[in-house]
């Protein structure tokens, strides 16, 4: 699978499971996974899930706008770059996000998340 | 150096000459890098730089809102991620951008781009 195919997979696969089962992201990371939320840092599967599915909202839903991806390098890593809006339940506005996915192969041959650095995009 | 200080002079330096001597900027990229500007990817030092500077603007500058770090692996790369606007001569509102950097050691102790993903944030 190339990079495009890769990262497309993921980004849907990422931000449904997200919308439906927020609990189910854990399983995305590994223990030196990271995590920059807001400019908040967390490592590892348990600390990230739990970041995760305590965000002070129940229900959501991502609109990605644009999915860019490159080869991180010779390992068969992926890098994600995605933009778009995020709509809470009960919010009347939209909240524009900007994240980006390492995604690192496993020996498996599925991608886990190494790296993810999430911010709004303040209007 | 930690992660956070790369990324801080980094960012400081990135910038700096992309509003002062855009030209320089090629210096930062080696024969494997990639930029993916606006979904459109190109690659290599000379192409890269070709884009940089036929961008249909003469003077710009960046305000930088935040910066966001983490190592990419055991091989000392370091992730950057960068939200900011852009403000054109002769333009009166400011373009908010997000950008991503992967930055790899050099064996002289620097490091270079080997990937630099750039997208303008609409509002």
């Amino acid at each position: 699978m190339d990079a495009d195919s890769v990262a497309k997979a993921f980004v849907a696969h990422y931000y449904q499971t997200f919308d439906t089962n927020r609990a189910g992201l854990a399983n995305l990371y590994q223990e030196n996974s990271m995590l920059s939320f807001e400019g908040e840092k967390i490592q590892g599967p348990q600390a990230i899930g739990a970041k995760l599915t305590g965000l002070p909202f129940q229900q959501c839903h991502h609109n990605v706008s644009t999915v860019d991806c490159q080869p991180s390098g010779p390992a068969g890593g992926v890098l994600v770059f995605v933009s778009g809006s995020l709509q809470l339940a009960g919010e009347q506005h939209q909240l524009k996000f900007s994240q980006m996915f390492h995604l690192i192969p496993t020996p498996q041959g599925s991608f886990y998340v190494l790296n993810d650095i999430f911010r709004l995009n303040y209007a």
